[in-house]
C-alpha cells in the first residue's frame, strides 16, 4: 500500500481488536525465574499466592507455556469503551525534525485514568468479581494506577480500597478526587487502619509515607479481610499479559498498512507498558520470523536496567512480598526527591529482565530536563501533552530520528505514548521556571543500596 | 443496518471528515440581528471589525448567506491530529438506567485543550497566520479557551498573549502551565500592561479580576499592537461556523449507520458547542426535511435563555465591544461565587438566540448538585470524567432517557460531551464532601442586572 495512504491515526475496527492476550513467556527459551517465598526461598505455589491474588490471576502469573489467553467478553466490552487506542503517524513531528524517519506512536492516554494502566485494572477487577469477591486493595503513589483501578471496580460494582502515599494524598488531591468520583475509598498511608501502619506511625510519627509502606498496608488488609484480594499495576507477569493488548493492536494496525517497525521504544518503570508494547514483536523475533531493535528507556535517577544488578530481590520496601529475579537497584533504593515523573520503581519485570539479560533488548537512561524538553517539543507539534513517563520514550524516539537525519536512513520507529500529563503540571512548571534539576545517583549510592540484596542460592 | 452492528464508538475515516463548515445562518429565514457599533448604534462594518479581528474572520462573521465555507487544507491537517472525535453509543449508561432509549454522545474531550474549543482556535490562528500577523490576544477564565488557543498558535508559530483572570491565574495554576508549555505568554489580569488594567488597579488595588476586565485588556493590546488581533472562543457567528464540524461529523456518522436522533441536547454558555452540534440538524429542520427536538441546557445560576431578555446588550462587562442582540441577563450579571463549572456568560450567541426566539429550540436550566450527580453516575459506567459544563447535557439526557423508561418509547438521544473535567477536581471535591450548594438568582437580582441594558431602537 502506498505510503501516502497512511492516515494520521489508524483506528482498528471493533472486529479487528484482539480476542486473545499474548503470553510472551510461552515463546521464551530462557523463562523468567519464578517468584520465591520470602520465608522459605522456594518457588511460590499457586496455593500460597491465592491468599493474596485472585485464583485466575494466580494461574496467569504462573503459566509460562500457554501462548494465548482468551480475553473474556466482559473485558472486551469494557475495552470497547476506550479502545482501540489510536496508532498515530507523527507527521508533524517528522516535519519539525526534518527527518527521513517514519515515526509512529501508540497513544494510551485517551481514557480517564490517563494511561495504559486501565488495560490490566479492568482484567484484575473482572477476575475478582468472577471469583465472587467483595473488593480489592492496592497502593498508589501519585494515583495513576489507583485511578485506573477505581474505574474498573466501579464498572463491576466492587469495593476498591486504595492506600495512597500520604504526601501525594495531601499535595496531589486531584487524582484522589478522581478516585472518589469512581467510588473508591482512599486512605492516606501510613494509616492507623493496619498493624503495619500503626507500627510505622509509632516509630516515625511525622512520616509522609512511602510506596513500600502503602504496599504493606494494602497487602495486610487484603489478607486479613474476608472476600478481598490485593492487586498490583506493574511488574507482574499477569500485568504484562493484559498489557499485550497494546502491542497486539499496534501490530495489527501496522500489518494492515504493510508497515514494519525497525525500532520499538518504550519507557520502563516496572515494565507494564514496555512489556505490553513489545510482546507480539518480541514473539516474532524469538521465533526468528522478524528482527526488531527494542529500546527500554529509564530515568537516569532510577536506572535499574543500566546500572542495577540481575538478582533476586524483594518486590517491596517492606519485604512482605515474594522475591523476584530482576534487574534491581535494591529494594531500599529511593530516587532523589527532585525526580519529577514516575518510573521510580527499584526493580523491573522478571520477563523483561530475562530478555535484557539475554541480549534481546537494549536499554538507555536519560536525564529529566532532556525528557521535559522532548515533551514540550512534542506537545507543540503533535498537540498531546505527554506524561513525564511517556516523554522518556519520546526523548529517545527523537534521538533515533535525528540519527536517521544524519545517515539519511528512512527507518520506521514505533514508540509507546503511555499517557497524558494533566496531573503533572507542577513538574512542567518547574521545568518552565528553570528550577528542574537532573540527578544521577553515585556508584557508591547504588552499591550501598545493592548491599541489602537478600542471599539466594 | 441492524441495531446490533452499531459499535461502541463510531470513528469516521479521514476521507469522510467534513471538507466544509456549515453556516446555519444561510438557511435561517429570520437572520440573527447584526452587531452594533457601541458608539453609533449602527451595524458594525467590515472595516470597523477588521481593526479587532482578522479579515477572513470578519467576512465569516458578517456573511449570513453563504451556506458552505471550505475548510482550508492546513486546518484539516490539524483536525486530523485529534479528529474525527468519536460518536459513542452509551450502551453502559443505557443498561444502568434500564431505559429503552438509545443514547449517543459526541465526545470532544480527547485533545489536550480538553474540549471542543480547539476546533475554532485552530481556525482563528490559521487566518491570523495567513494574514501575516505576528500574534493574537485573548482572555481566559479557568483556561480552557486559552489552552486551545495556545496549542493552535504553537502549531502555526504565532505569538499568543493570554490575559487570565487573576484569581484563576493564582489558584488554578495547572492550565496556566499547559498554556506555557505551548509557548503562550500568560498575564494575570488586571495587569499594569494596559491602560484599562492600570485604571482598574488604581481604583480597586486588591481586585482579583474578572472576565470583563480581561477582555478589555486583550482587546486593548490587540488594537494598539502592530500585527496583532483579538480572538474569542464563543458567542460569535464565526465560532459557531467552525464548531459546525462537531455536528457535521455526528450527522455523517449517524447517517452511515441509519440512525436518526429524536432529541439533540447540548450545554449552553455562549453557545459554541450547542451551535456547532445542532447546525446541520437544524438546517434540515429549517428546510423541512426532518424534525428534531433541540434542548439547550444552562445552569440555574446563569439562566440567560430561560430567564433573560431578548435584547441588544454589551458583549463584555467593560462595554468596549460591539452590542449583540441576544438572550441576556445584562452585561453586569455575575453568577454566584459558588457556581462551580463554566457556562457563566451573561449572554448567548445571536444565532441561537434567534432560533430560540422563533420557537425552533427549547431550553431548560438545571442546578449544579444535580449536574455533578449526573456527572458521577455517567463517569462510573461510561468511564469518561466529564467537565461540569458537559455534565449539564448529561443531566438532561438522563432525564429524557428516564422519561422513555416511563413511557416505553425507544427514542434516540444525541448529546454533546464537550470535554473532560481533569482540571475541575476542586469542584468535584466540594461535591463529594457535601459542600456544594445550589443557587438560583432571585427575580429582583435579574431585574436589577437587566436594568442596565443599553437603549437601542
Amino acid at each position: 500500500m502506498s505510503e501516502l495512504k497512511i492516515p494520521y491515526k489508524i483506528y482498528l475496527e471493533e472486529n479487528e481488536m484482539p480476542k486473545y492476550w499474548y503470553n510472551l513467556r510461552a515463546d521464551m527459551k530462557n523463562k523468567p525465574a519464578p517468584l520465591l517465598n520470602p520465608a522459605t526461598l522456594k518457588p511460590m505455589t499457586a496455593e500460597e499466592l491465592s491468599g493474596v491474588f485472585c485464583d485466575e490471576l494466580v494461574k496467569q502469573e504462573l503459566d509460562d507455556s500457554t501462548a494465548l489467553f482468551e480475553i473474556p467478553e466482559e473485558i472486551r466490552n469494557f475495552y470497547r469503551m476506550y479502545r482501540p487506542s489510536p496508532l498515530v503517524r507523527a507527521y508533524c513531528l517528522e516535519e519539525k525534525l526534518k527527518t527521513p524517519a517514519k515515526i509512529y506512536y501508540k497513544f494510551e492516554g485517551n481514557n480517564t485514568s490517563g494511561s495504559h494502566k486501565l488495560n490490566s485494572a479492568i482484567a484484575q477487577a473482572y477476575y475478582a468479581k468472577k471469583q465472587g469477591l467483595k473488593g480489592v486493595t492496592t497502593e498508589t503513589g501519585a494515583g495513576q494506577w489507583g485511578t485506573a483501578l477505581s474505574m474498573a471496580c466501579s464498572y463491576f460494582g466492587l469495593d476498591c480500597k486504595v492506600f495512597m502515599v500520604k504526601v501525594s494524598y495531601e499535595q496531589k488531591p486531584f487524582r484522589r478526587e478522581v478516585m472518589r468520583t469512581y467510588g473508591a475509598q482512599v486512605t492516606p498511608s501510613p494509616s492507623t487502619e493496619t498493624e503495619v501502619g500503626r507500627k510505622i506511625l509509632e516509630k516515625h510519627p511525622g512520616t509522609t509515607g512511602s510506596l513500600g509502606c502503602a504496599i504493606s498496608e494494602a497487602v495486610e488488609v487484603a489478607v486479613k479481610s474476608e472476600g478481598y484480594r490485593y492487586v498490583l499495576g506493574s511488574v507482574l507477569n499477569q500485568v504484562l499479559l493484559h498489557q499485550s493488548v497494546i502491542g497486539l493492536e499496534s501490530k495489527t494496525a501496522m500489518d494492515k498498512y504493510g508497515i514494519k517497525p525497525d525500532i520499538i521504544i518504550g519507557c520502563a518503570g516496572g515494565g507494564s507498558n514496555l512489556g505490553g508494547l513489545i510482546s507480539p514483536f518480541m514473539g516474532e523475533k524469538l521465533k526468528g520470523n522478524a528482527d526488531y531493535r527494542f529500546i527500554a528507556v529509564e530515568p537516569a535517577s532510577c536506572p535499574s536496567f543500566t546500572r542495577g544488578k540481575f538478582a533476586y530481590d524483594f518486590c517491596d520496601t517492606g519485604m512482605v512480598c515474594p522475591l523476584a529475579k530482576m534487574y534491581t537497584l535494591g529494594s531500599g533504593f529511593m530516587p532523589s526527591a527532585n525526580h519529577a515523573g514516575g518510573l521510580r520503581y527499584h526493580g523491573m519485570s522478571s520477563t523483561l529482565s530475562q530478555l535484557y539479560h539475554d541480549g534481546l533488548m537494549e536499554a538507555v537512561s536519560v536525564e529529566q530536563t532532556s525528557v521535559f524538553d522532548a515533551a514540550e517539543k512534542f506537545a507543540r507539534v503533535e498537540g498531546i501533552l505527554p506524561a513525564p513517563e511517556s516523554a522518556h520514550a519520546i526523548k529517545v524516539a527523537i534521538d533515533e530520528a535525528m540519527k536517521c537525519k544524519e545517515t539519511g536512513e528512512e527507518k520506521t520507529i514505533l514508540f509507546g505514548l503511555t499517557g497524558t500529563g494533566y496531573f503533572d503540571m507542577v513538574a512542567y512548571e518547574k521545568f518552565h521556571d528553570g528550577k528542574m534539576q537532573d540527578y544521577i545517583p553515585s556508584d557508591a549510592e547504588i552499591a550501598e543500596s545493592l548491599s541489602g540484596l537478600p542471599t539466594v542460592e
